[in-house]
């Protein structure tokens, strides 16, 4: 058991509930087993990837994914499988063509990836590339009424990092004991005293770069370059134009923004730079998809088989929807795999779970939680005035997986210090697997924040970070090769195990205390 | 000084021989002071790269560096610099347009990059995947009839590796020092007792991909897609079709080869074997370019002012032909960089060396040291019979770099132990900067060994690795970005040193005896 900064009498009571909590290490033995000798979990991530395609929300590539995985939960005599709408998203988009090339001064090919939701090119087209070089609007109005038709981009003056660091790490027993040792703040932390002289900046370039962008927009520019910094050695970063301001409820493209190897784009900008008039041709066509604008998530049941416990639920979910540059492998195929293979592992196991278990594949989770907090809506209650229904009080514990490929470390508590003692003894069997830590911290950026927006303990596991931030996440390579296939296994097993556990002890899971109202801003 | 283990007269010899060498502290701290504050490397490494393109033997690209080289060299007002043909070598060839990509199960942009002296398709080619998966010549006869107008690819059965290792490297100081402690083996190796088993099976591996290009090509594919396994990440490693048989001097293009992706080849692989129909357009055009068969080093000088040393030389070299995936900027766009930058120091500072200074911009060194050793038979001696010419009494030695972007650590000797003693107090003035380690290695691959060939002793530097064998040789990403303008800088004035300590000293560097004549197998 962990050491935690908490009072005699807390520690006490923590222990004795851990000193109750039971696990049926034979049925853990045999989930194991099934998770690792008969495991499906890869075959899944493929039908999920390299089968399905990209998956951004609403698009075909999606809808194939989410009736794979109703077909195969059908199979396995998974109940209720189906898709579930959660309310209005608009339309999906993909991607029919996409060519890009210098061809002056020399012919180069330019690794590009077009942004999602944004137009086509009229077929193949010609233009000269104009850099934006300013230090404010004022000096921005040069450029007016010379940008039509043209390739734009924004002037660079950052330099390629090399990597003197490895893009695939695992975590140390040394940072798994700081996570471990975390401890809630006693007192709140207020806003800072005094301005924030970085934000100030960072804020003043956001506005510049807006007004740019309503230039390049208004003028009628043939296209928009841009790199992100995690774009290099071939790996684009690509999702939507920045900024947000796609407008995919109503089916309205923004002007062409693509995203360029950090390394082109600069070449391009070096060679205008230096007086060198560089010209480009681009054939890009895209559309957006669907006629029906309503989201829908992909939802299953095994119901639970105990007379007074089956109306309570343990909720598995992972998004699964991605973003377009590749096939979202390990954001977030990876979650998904692993949550449909629990589904499969209690249904090859015949296990009999006193609460229901439900999983649920989120869509629009990366234009913003959308599907998760659509249905926390339609069945759970209001994240803002956080009225509830009856749902509430059934949903024992939500576990999401949406941190990649990496194998399981350990448990992220979002601050629930009740539940330390009782996944200490559900985390036991699986210490030799490298998973043992627990720590109090939060994490965001997920659907599991839709869950305790209305009080349900939701939760991530902590995952080793294999290539996720420095090359997968949101990029051109995030595709299957890129899964751990053991890692992924092993995440299957330890997920397995909680849910069953959640669904066999005596009491729901213990809560945090309810958020309060959301004080809305306007 | 180092520990070399040999007998103790000859060290006392050695000895004295470091005692004699004087170094000119005053004109090596010029040396520093202008490569350092007034350096122009990063400014010639630009024009090299992005600003001539790529630079495969013969092309348009090879020849905008040749003459950008030649136009700055005639300014800083070194002579005689200009073209030198050294041979027959045939034509250059280049891209003109390149577009791949995957139509069915959905649209899917391929990463590729045709391979040099490959055919063009016809226009805008579609296209089905056929994937060949034989383990013998016999069950390759099942695909005949079979490939024409396909795209080919051969089942592959590896697996991705996740990178636990920096792309990024330095040699450490353990490292430098294993290599500063490796001996001359006393009893020359021998052939191995008994065959290899893994040569015999590398063999008829080979043999069996040789049949299947046969066919590929008799059979009039579309299309050959290969990965090697250096293309990952978005890198992609791509030079000449494998197996070195394109024919570039006869103007005869191969069928083409392209080469992909390894996450895109795979997951191409894996649809087929699943047996879902994959579909591809591809639109590649590419040319033969120029008249002129003849291929040409680019020279200059650097006329000895020593009215009885003159006609002796010290020569500084790197190849500037480049393969045409990205613009060379390691490989080696840096060697020539830093080898211009060491004439332009020269002239800056109106050294006056009492030898002559030829500086080498090779060709031809991707298809096998063609530039230099043609140089060589011009005006050196035959590389087989070791029939020399009075040249080769008269070039004191050759420095070479040719490692990639990485500052300099030290000097690999190439067995030639009697210049251990001077090297090392030439090194003296650069200990701080890293570079002190000497090592009786040799290393191989490059244009100092068209000098070793005939005697004159041939040197190349230990660089440090930075991204050459992970990122950056022979790939789509060897790009100006790659370069660490600080290590060029540093290259430039320790290879600046050597030449003037060379141009400079009393006699010719020591060499090694004249190898013997090469015995031709037929």
């Amino acid at each position: 058991m962990r050491k935690l900064l908490l009072s005699a009498s807390l520690l006490l009571s923590l222990s004795a509930l851990a000193q109750e909590e039971k696990v049926d290490q034979e049925i853990i033995n045999k989930i194991i087993k099934e998770g690792t000798t008969n495991s499906q979990v890869m075959n899944i991530a493929f039908h999920l990837t390299d089968v399905s395609g990209p998956r951004l929300t609403n698009s075909p590539g999606y809808y194939r994914a989410a009736d794979y995985a109703i077909a195969e939960m059908k199979k396995w005599g998974v109940s209720k499988a189906g898709l579930d709408a959660w309310g209005e998203f608009g339309q999906g988009w993909q991607l029919k063509k996409s060519y890009v090339a210098m061809t002056a001064p020399y012919y180069k090919p330019i690794l590009a990836y077009p942004k999602t939701w944004t137009q086509s090119t009229k077929g193949l087209q010609k233009a000269e590339v104009v850099v934006i070089n300013v230090k404010d609007s004022t000096e921005l109005l040069q450029y007016k009424g010379k940008l039509a038709g043209k390739v734009v981009l924004v002037n660079r003056t950052d330099e390629y990092k090399h990597s003197f660091k490895p893009d695939a790490t695992r975590y140390t027993e040394d940072e798994l004991q700081k996570m471990a040792a975390y401890q809630i703040p006693t007192q709140p932390q207020g806003p800072r005293q005094g301005g924030n002289p970085n934000m100030a900046r960072f804020g003043a370039a956001q506005r510049l770069n807006t007004l740019i962008k309503e230039l390049i927009t208004s003028e009628g520019a043939a296209a928009f370059l841009t790199a992100s910094t995690a774009s290099h050695d071939g790996t684009i970063f690509v999702q939507n134009p920045a900024g947000n301001r796609v407008d995919f409820v109503n089916g309205k493209p923004s002007v062409l923004e693509i995203a360029v190897a950090y390394e082109d784009l600069k070449t391009i900008n070096r060679l205008v730079n230096m007086g060198t008039p560089v010209s480009m041709e681009l054939d890009v066509q895209s559309e957006f998809t669907g006629k029906d604008v309503k989201g829908y998530n992909v939802i299953g049941e095994i119901k639970g088989t105990d007379p007074k416990l089956k109306d309570e639920v343990v909720m598995i979910g992972a998004h699964l929807d991605s973003w377009h540059g590749a096939t979202g492998a390990t954001d977030n195929a990876a979650g998904c795999a692993v949550m449909l293979e629990v589904m499969r592992i209690f249904k090859a196991l015949n296990l009999q779970p006193k609460r229901t278990i439900r999983i649920a594949l989120w869509s629009g989770e990366e234009q913003g939680l959308l599907g998760s907090r659509g249905w926390i809506k339609n069945y759970v209650g209001d994240r803002v005035t956080k009225e509830i229904k009856p749902e509430q009080g059934k949903i024992s514990a939500y576990y999401n997986i949406d941190n990649g490929t990496g194998k399981i470390r350990g448990v992220y508590l979002e601050g629930n210090a009740a539940v330390q003692p009782i996944f200490s003894k559900w985390l036991e069997p699986f210490k030799e697997m490298g998973a043992s830590t627990l720590t109090l911290q939060n994490t965001g950026g997920t659907d599991h924040i839709s869950f305790n927006e209305l009080g349900i303990p939701g939760f991530q596991f902590i995952q080793d970070e294999i290539e996720y931030d420095t090359r997968t996440h949101h990029t051109t390579m995030d595709s299957y090769d890129h899964l751990v296939a053991d890692d992924l296994k092993q995440m299957a097993v330890i997920v397995a195990s909680f849910v069953y556990n959640t669904a066999m002890r005596d009491g729901l899971l213990p809560r945090k205390e309810m958020p309060k109202p959301v004080q809305t801003q306007r």
